[in-house]
């Protein structure tokens, strides 16, 4: 059984640079934090380098395990109240687009990581078929998006780069798709159920960019109290999602 | 015009104790970070003790107002980027609960503080009458709390105390009220909509206790992919609140 003791290890100090978005793209993996999440992840089949735990584990794993101390695991943990366990996941290639059929949802700039973690978790809960994270959008294995996910990143094909291959696929195979605004949109009430479409979901701050809502099939609009200026984006994702699918 | 320049203050001391519960319950006050906030709280004419600003500020206010330095503003805020300005403010008291119209949100238990912001910022948005802070629920007062709301919690009455007042109440006035639950439960689909019922959301871990469920009208859950395990309940608490009133 291996055993790191610690927090100067160099496997430790190695992985340690997962905390930082470059880090983790040099290494091509990220770290998941707490049983449950690991669990998730090898249910899923999504390949783990080394699971490190200080209490005794009850779960089945043919790869590399390590004893650690509790110092260990704070100095890689990134919550305040670290877990027991701590994974080191191999990063998934950005899928290739084969399937087009039923609900995509697109985000643009959502900066938030609780906010796009919940995002994918809600998706994956309301059936779509994949989310697309646009320029600016939080970076999918940042922590705060793995845990937020509450596992689902790794139960759904999640696709990143720029938006506008996928507006130009959708308007060949004539997806419909909606833009969220609070000008110049419709309540999302006027949308027939259907289920096939595509939802746009923008910035925290700004929305989703004009530029995109010029391209959609139709924008719509959440009709709230006039003394809220705004749904937090995840929960309008949420709305949107249930409202509009059959 | 008032200014204070060291971390050692007495005044500085005193309120850097609304960090806590207890400190806010004793001084019946707490801080809200940033203009949007302020504003708000202006707008809806709470009582505000003082505002410490940085930055010359362009709104207008009758009360203390304390230039002070970036210093002091760190001490002071609980956000990792802090904000130009932070304001003293009075709590309210629990409101009486007067009216008895329209659509309640009941909190059992919800324990994260940005939860229970953004159930509250979905209420309000959603035109509830008024929403239920239960026993086991983020203290209002918490600055993640207040954040979370967007300015929300000074616009719609909060109640706090015994569900079970609450359950005996709508019990009288026959009005519906709806638990969330994953077992013994319909689809939220199955309710017709309308304009005065009450919702019960809970625990992120556990959901609704099970004394509850056993007051309910119905409860109801919301379909989901079966590798989903669940809803945020901030988005499960808007889903349901857009789908089920009229």
């Amino acid at each position: 059984m291996n055993k790191i003791e610690s927090i100067k290890n160099e496997r430790i100090k190695k992985w340690k640079k997962l905390h930082t978005k470059k880090g983790r793209t040099q290494a091509n993996a990220f770290l998941i934090e707490g049983k449950h999440l690991v669990e998730e992840a090898l249910n899923a089949s999504w390949e783990i380098e080394a699971i490190l735990y200080t209490e005794e584990m009850d779960f089945t794993f043919s790869g590399e395990t390590i004893s650690v101390t509790n110092a260990v695991i704070k100095e890689l943990a990134m919550t305040e109240t670290p877990q027991e366990v701590i994974a080191i996941c191999k990063q998934h290639p950005v899928p290739e687009r084969r399937n087009a059929d039923g609900i995509f949802v697109l985000l643009d700039g959502v900066q938030d990581p609780g906010n796009v973690g919940t995002i994918i978790r809600t998706a994956l809960a309301a059936n779509a078929s994949g989310i697309v994270l646009g320029e600016g959008t939080a970076d999918l294995y940042n922590d705060k998006v793995v845990r937020s996910t509450q596992g689902g990143l790794f139960h759904i094909p999640i696709f990143r780069g720029d938006l506008n291959d996928w507006f130009d696929f959708f308007a060949e195979i004539k997806k419909p798709v909606y833009g969220t605004a609070l000008k110049h949109a419709v309540p999302y009430t006027e949308v027939k159920t259907s289920q096939a479409f595509a939802l746009v979901v923008g910035n925290e701050g700004v929305g989703v960019q004009e530029k995109w809502l010029e391209r959609t099939t139709r924008n719509l609009y959440i009709p709230q109290n006039v003394k809220a200026e705004s749904l937090n984006v995840a929960v309008a994702t949420g709305i949107l999602l249930y409202a509009l699918k059959k």
